[in-house]
């Protein structure tokens, strides 16, 4: 497993009421195992299935968790926490994720209230870790998502992330590069991603190359006398069509042009005729600027002559949907005699309680039928296998991570076996998922187990 | 200064084509000065203003800026570079940022087109630097801003960053939160951000405080028992007013209670007449759960009685507007004789030439009244001065950075002298900003030169 980021102090990336209720816990010894789900609540209207990436920096961060002096130092010193006492903290030294962790493996499609990943342990740790891995899983799972409607829409042309620079933050151009690479991308333009994750990296010029020479045919011929086996020119610094027909001087010696502004779908056509009638049928044309599914949909169906899409800002910020309504749970705990079932009743926020598990209907071809959501511990009698898998055991790994290579091919064969009807750009239909009879009855248990305590509450009210 | 994030080869986070170009100025041995330009194309249909940010961190990136042995490494194993000679990567390990910097200070409130940042220096050093400082400075502009408008919507009440978890991975949560507290917030939940940028920290409990003991009643006591003095309980776990007649328990030690779903309005009315009636009227409100600046106002305008705002997912992704046209333009650069301004031309994406200055206009009262555009190099008669600061010289630092909580007084007091009309949340007028004569000379000469160019080119064309 490949670190990726370098994070010194992650443990204090996140919300301080999770060190408090740490803090509530320890001082009251409540140590018991408590189950958490990290799930998504519901879909944006413009999404209408998640593909689950993430996984592999949010076992890297519970492996690594620890407080260093430093970061106690500080906690000591907050005002929220400065009244503890010295025992709280010598605990949160020795505080380590010594639990169990279940998830779907990267690349999986997955649905709505669907664990993405589960989290069983002693209550504080389990509390502790729910900002960053919601943070982690969070946003992977939205950009492989939001980029795999690109690749989707791109049908066969190769898919480039050129989304750093409008990245929310260094880190996320990162973060966002596997996301997209893991959606269906051929590669990113992010050289971090690259040596981190060994995502093949791609890039050549901006406009300010051309600026910085007297004239945009003595830049073109710089380009080339320094890159003579990959000289792919941007043409639209002055004027599209001139820039085009001056990058013939290259000959067949020149890889592409890229087109970054006008319209894309003229210029391209207009593009193909210069280049083909100069004999360079082989020179591809990349185009990018402000692309998106619908934009680059638009042009294939035109049959733009286009090789290669550049997709950055609205693919890496997931633009139309920058966010998902993910969520970390409590869903079971260990109560004195028996295992609670938890469920967060309040407005419009149900939770189904109990650790969970999916299975995957799949019909004579293998493609996706539907569906259901069951208890972990129930059985299937035939030989299906449930899509939800143990990653850590008592805080070691028992998983083998597969190479990001193999996690975006399965994320493709996975994609390619979802009918069109629950996948496609616009007015895709709500893919089938039902919860088990098993499941259905512990949440009507639990609602009565929680009526009673109501109840009783309202009762011994002063 | 204080470092912040902590990051390991900061300066592979870039894209490769500009380290391709990198390599093409070095092999062209083109050093000469050049300058670039970090602004912001156009405002989207949701904002009228920017508040900006980011300036510490990208000049901690500058100043630490270099290629440490295993990123060489890496770069020359990449396929687009193994070609190149060694001394270029020689001279990549001595690379450092020996230019000079200008800025607006953070917290000016700017607008369109304006420079918020200014780089010059060797044409190689200037260009590698592009990614990583839109990125830093388009993100955390974007959250300052968005966060100013929330805080404007609160009318005095106070507005906490509750956003990490759903921010675009663990460092933009942090880089949020910093951004959120620039644009006027009192605090943040992330304590990794409270550590580094001294930003107060708020939290208390969440719902699964609640559902991990046998009885609300019973998890409120617990929490008041750790927490005497800072008891602000989560009363929606399953009935929102039994809720908060569960904590009249705790009795006037009550710091709050916080309602996190349901209709905000009636709810924060009933239990503030709950807790009245108590003898709890010092009880604070606090309300969250999916707000942004037109929920807030909605709530404020309606008197709801609720103290405190607890903002997460919308303002830390800036949902409805996740992204701004940021772009950093090269702008002017040595030529053999004469300094050469530069413009990029193509369709729609034109850059005016030239280093440039911002002037503000006031009125008596110290309003803003309207902004001009110039060239660096144009004085003002009166004693007026330009909004553009010298950071740094020849890589060295010649600004003085202040505090952050001087820089969020100062975005505050920025925004009182912005008339009404220029920020209001719906239907704010464009603030007047024009362009000097000097600089429209500049264009219309730069155009002119770029004509005769291109007439040389289709000229001389085979």
């Amino acid at each position: 497993m490949y670190t990726g980021l370098d994070r010194v102090r992650p443990a204090l990336m996140t919300d301080l009421y999770q060190l408090t209720m740490v803090a509530g816990y320890y001082m009251n010894r409540k140590h018991e195992e408590a189950t958490f789900e990290l799930f998504i609540r519901s879909l944006p209207a413009g999404r209408s299935y998640l593909v689950a990436a993430g996984l592999e920096q949010a076992v890297e961060y519970l492996l690594h968790l620890r407080f260093d002096e430093e970061s106690l130092e500080f906690l000591r010193g907050l005002p929220a926490l400065a009244h503890l006492p010295d025992d709280f903290f010598h605990y949160l030294s020795r505080l380590r994720f010594e639990g169990d962790l279940w998830a779907v493996p990267e690349g999986t499609v997955v649905f709505p209230n669907e664990p993405i990943l589960q989290v069983r342990a002693p209550l504080p740790q389990a509390q502790l870790v729910e900002t960053f891995l919601l943070s982690l899983i969070h946003f992977q799972t939205l950009v492989a998502t939001k980029a795999s409607r690109v690749v989707q829409a791109a049908r066969g042309r190769g898919v480039i992330d050129f989304g750093s620079r409008r990245a929310h933050g260094p880190e996320a151009g990162v973060l966002a590069a596997r996301g997209a690479y893991i959606g269906g991308c051929i590669g990113t333009s992010n050289v971090r991603a690259a040596k981190d994750f060994g995502i093949p990296a791609y890039g050549t010029a901006a406009h300010s190359w051309t600026l910085a020479f007297d004239s945009e045919r003595e830049a073109f011929e710089r380009y080339h006398a320094v890159f003579p086996d990959s000289t792919v020119l941007l043409v639209d610094t002055y004027d599209t069509l001139q820039g085009v027909r001056n990058a013939r001087q290259i000959g067949t010696k020149l890889m592409g042009v890229r087109l970054d502004s006008g319209d894309l779908l003229d210029l391209s056509q207009k593009a193909r005729k210069v280049l083909d009638e100069a004999g360079l049928g082989g020179a591809k044309i990349l185009v990018s600027g402000d692309l998106n599914e619908y934009r680059v949909r638009d042009l294939v169906d035109a049959s733009a002559p286009i090789d290669l899409f550049g997709v950055g800002t609205e693919m890496v910020t997931s633009k139309d949907h920058p966010t998902l309504s993910a969520v970390y749970k409590l869903v079971e705990r260990e109560g004195p005699a028996k295992v609670v079932s938890l469920a967060k009743l309040s407005e419009g926020k149900e939770t189904y309680p109990g650790r969970k598990q999916i299975w995957r209907s799949v019909d004579e071809e293998g493609a996706f039928v539907g569906d259901e959501i069951s208890l972990a511990e129930e059985r299937r009698s035939h030989n299906s296998r449930g899509l939800v898998t143990k990653i850590l055991k008592r805080g070691e790994l028992e998983y083998r991570f597969p190479s990001l290579g193999s996690v975006r091919e399965f994320a493709q064969e996975s994609l390619e076996r979802l009918p069109p009807q629950y996948c496609r750009l616009e007015s895709a239909q709500t893919y089938p998922v039902v919860c088990s009879d098993g499941l259905e009855r512990r949440l009507a248990e639990t609602r009565k187990e929680i009526a009673d305590l109501s109840l009783d509450e309202k009762r011994t009210e002063s």
